[in-house]
């Protein structure tokens, strides 16, 4: 900074002056955060977006800019001509707490309402409120400074991948509609009658086709946009960081994307983070119920009714004799938990949304000796054998779900990281990374009675899989496709990407197109396969869920300096809008009654 | 570079080895460029984006991989294993001319059809065919190294202004529509039936709005949207750079930006350009008949028939003497010109879109006589006349236009920089950068009869201007607006904003907006300058044509990796197409027949 700000408006910024600075002729410019009349002094809080300065009016000295002090109210503009003098109370809390400015000419730049809410760190503002004044939102340091981070991240990404020689390479926007897939939004083409752009869902196939042109290693920070039904923390536009590279394998996507994170970590956040560690995708659903667990805490699953270690069975207790799977999670310390707790526990799984039809518990207790919920049905000896298969020592609870095996696991995840909340594993300043590999080519969907892929069509099988894909055992194909997981979420995912024709015309095949359909919707991309496609992978992040993990928040809507809520409205702008007749006209469409 | 590359395919790219590297061993992949079968010898070209290596196969030591070399077609994919040796016949035109690889294993990682066209700098592909296969066009050498540039630029860019405490902010993409100005693209809302959104014409009312945000410094390197009719070198989706600067007057922004031209000129150019010019636009209209003068070359307007200076009046010349304006240029050391090459000249002003009636010539002989094409009303003490009024010497060739002010000076703009390209005088590797100010605020126009925003409506009168507009001068308002032209074109364009809410009132006014019209398209942002709005200004660059300005190229489309046709076609993937009924029913809309 320093002379960096130096207008014609101002010679300082408002988070810049020190004790070295005292004596100095300043001109600031900057909001009214707050203003105190004393009689004899009146103080006012200039802020902009580098700090706060106070601003001294002395009654005495100078009257009439006094009075003028006085009547500024909350967020008025002002420029402030002054002295900076050493303060007599200093306020160690702000970088600027050792001066102030004694006062000599104030200009109003420019007047202001009272704002709805309070531009304060916690604002009196409700959530609709703060969106329909998002610029002045936006002033409260919280949310400036999550804009802030988000501009290092990218700023940061871009860095790194310059350094490793990617091609920034800007991909439309304007694209053609691909039914396979989440909804495309469209654009009506007017000089196009009866036809319509795309806006991409990501740059997928442009990438590819980047690397087939020979540019080696591609990289964009880019709008996309999904046409979803909006859920909590969803978006219609959404950025990712968008990679390809030729001439490599998975190794070398993971290697080079796990130092983009670390260098992220370090540079943003100064913190270190270790080697990524790596999970399948079979082991991640089978001790965490989840392609992208929460790995700061352990507490994996501990399948009870194993076929090897079955230590729930033959004791008439028809709940685990019948259940596909009988699972538990050793909770650490939480022997403890109260009647209360426990039933919180039994009403959270049974919530719909979980979707479990109770809860049973053992407490270890600190003698060894355990209680458990069906006591009834297993004594000492069967309850220490649970103890046993869980690892669970004295004062730890053990907590048990049992049903259908997909059901059970996706119920036990949420309780596990519900019981890590509540144990307070789950700090927001703590960081783990993990690397879900080998995920399934494909999915069954029951309500098509066909197979899907997973991750997208192009995705590559793992070689050794091939065979599989050929003897029609689709399930069990694996492909070369990877996720980074941090805390929980999953902020990466990519693959790589099959780049010889006969397997792709295979993988389509398996997917049900026909050749035709295949052709219409995936041609170009096919027929550029025919002139010598590299071998080649990639990986996209979500940039607006990476900023929000970074600023140890949930929501990613204060990572976005113009959000949407969840009707996919702006209602700042009040968008999207009507159009009139004329401007339909032109676009050859019409609005269906 | 270096160990950069080194991947699970390849130990080094096909631009990275040196004599130094003679005798390792070495793994490379690339594209097959050329091949020559000498019989004892084979050498192929293999060729990646960091370069061209050759390969040398060799018959009597390797005969099996020399005969399979043989087969390889141009743009096969290939991996080759070998030794690196010194060449006896060293390149020196390219950087790994020294060395080749005696190969010993060879690996085909793809086949390739014969492309369309020639993978060569010098293509024989049209540009049709160029952009159905983009992605082989993009292989060419000279197409890569464009977008390398535009890589660089954007890098530099962000650089500079970063280092400024600019903060990139992105702004959505799904916003309003406003009728002001030009086309907007739509997107119909699923979610809200009967609604659209717009693709931005620009983030304007966004930046300037981040700016009440008191975020102080904007920047983005932009996606933006004009759903126009096409000319040669429009696209419907184009970059900018596009920035907004708070507390500061047009002084500060012309500052910093220069700045940033200088950077970039530096930086990717090693060029460093001097102080830039000003003008004002009067002055431009004046003496370039252009708002946006190509300053490589002077030979400026000279008025013949001033009011203080007449110097064609009273001769008996009708066209002359009843034209609003005579206007002359100077075309040093072309008094040579051929009468074919005169008759060139006038042709080229008759053309209807020059729409000049005809061409007056005055050459100025070795001896200082005059030779005109109207020597029947003019002597030769009146034509010295005219030397003098044009600064013409011996060897000069004064071309002169007459007719209605407007019309002439747009017909002699073009004949100045036809006769500049003629005298080689716009050289693509000399940069003339101007900043061209004080424009009108408000243009006329016929058609609708009334006055426009020549900027938009938030642009600010010059202070000295604001009594013009209260008394309804409107056609004499400058605004406090400015563009930066360099070679003639115009790469950026902004200006001081309104931030006073009564003069944006007035604003609105003049344009003819009712109150309730202004609080409807621009409520959101009014309201926002309710709530203390800074003094704020900005600019934008259009990226596209910085990049190719500085590629040395007339065109856009070169600078970007999938551009549209003048139709707004990407023929690459065929779009837009066309929806299926039920997209266009969950849309709630229909076409129109």
């Amino acid at each position: 900074m320093g002379e960096n700000f130096n207008s014609m408006y101002r010679t300082n910024t408002c988070g810049e002056l020190r004790i070295a600075d005292v004596g100095k002729k300043v001109t600031l410019c900057g909001w009214v955060q707050k203003s105190r009349d004393l009689g004899g002094m009146t103080f006012i809080d200039l802020r902009d977006r580098f700090g706060l300065t106070q601003l001294a009016f002395n009654m005495e000295t100078h009257a009439a800019v006094c009075e003028q002090a006085r009547k500024m109210g909350r967020e008025f503009v002002l420029q402030a001509i002054g002295l900076v003098k050493e303060r007599e109370n200093k306020n160690a809390n702000i970088p600027t707490g050792d001066i102030e400015i004694i006062v000599t000419d104030l200009v109003v730049l420019n007047e202001a309402k009272t704002p709805p809410f309070t531009i304060e760190d916690n604002t009196d503002g409700g959530d609709d409120l703060r969106m329909k004044y998002r610029y002045l939102d936006l002033r409260r340091a919280p949310v400036r400074n999550n804009m802030l981070l988000r501009h290092k991240m990218a700023q940061q990404t871009r860095l790194f991948l310059d350094s490793q020689d990617f091609t920034e390479v800007e991909t439309p926007v304007l694209i053609k509609s691909t039914p396979e897939g989440a909804r495309d939004f469209v654009v009506p083409s007017r000089m196009n009658p009866g036809q319509f752009y795309a806006l991409p869902q990501s740059p997928q196939t442009f990438k590819q086709l980047l690397m087939v042109a020979g540019l080696d290693r591609y990289y964009q920070i880019v709008k996309c946009f999904r046409d979803e039904d909006l859920r909590a923390d969803r978006q219609p536009e959404f950025t990712q960081i968008d990679c390809e590279m030729s001439f490599v394998e998975q190794e070398d996507v993971l290697a080079m994307f796990e130092g983009l994170v670390k260098h992220l970590f370090h540079s943003v956040k100064g913190i270190s983070i270790p080697e990524v560690p790596r999970m399948t995708y079979a082991d991640a659903m089978k001790f965490y119920g989840s392609d992208k667990p929460d790995t700061r805490f352990d507490m994996r699953f501990v399948a009870l009714n194993n076929a090897e270690n079955n230590v729930v069975g033959g004791k008439n207790f028809k709940v685990f004799d019948e259940a596909e799977l009988v699972v538990a999670i050793c909770a650490k310390g939480a022997a403890n938990y109260t009647r209360k707790q426990l039933d919180e526990l039994t009403d959270f799984v049974k919530k719909p949304q979980i979707g479990a039809s109770g809860l049973v518990y053992a407490r270890v207790n600190e003698d060894g000796t355990i209680k458990s919920s069906v006591d009834k049905f297993y004594d000492e000896p069967a309850l220490q054998n649970w103890a046993k298969a869980c690892s669970a020592e004295p004062n730890d609870l053990i907590l048990i779900l049992a049903g259908s095996d997909q059901k059970t696991r996706k119920a036990m995840n949420e309780l596990r990281l519900e019981m890590g909340t509540r144990l307070g594993l789950r700090n927001k300043d703590s960081y783990a990374c993990l690397w879900v590999l080998d995920f399934p080519l494909l999915e069954f969907s029951e309500e098509d009675n066909r197979y899907f892929a997973m991750h997208h069509p192009f995705t590559a099988p793992k070689p050794e899989d091939v065979a599989l894909l050929s003897a029609g055992k689709l399930g069990s194909v694996r492909a070369n496709a990877y996720d980074l997981v941090i805390n929980g979420v999953e902020v990466g995912g990519g693959s790589v990407r099959i780049f010889n024709k006969d397997l792709q015309a295979q993988m389509f095949e398996v997917l049900g197109f026909t050749k035709e359909e295949a052709q219409n919707q995936f041609g170009f991309l096919m027929n550029a396969f025919e002139f010598g496609a590299p071998p080649h992978a990639g990986i996209a992040f979500g940039f607006d869920r990476l900023c929000s993990l970074f600023g140890g928040a949930e929501s990613i809507r204060d990572f976005i300096a113009f959000p949407k809520n969840n009707s996919g409205r702006d209602v700042m702008i009040d968008g999207p809008s009507a159009l009139d007749e004329k401007q339909l006209n032109e676009l050859h469409i019409a609005l269906k009654k």
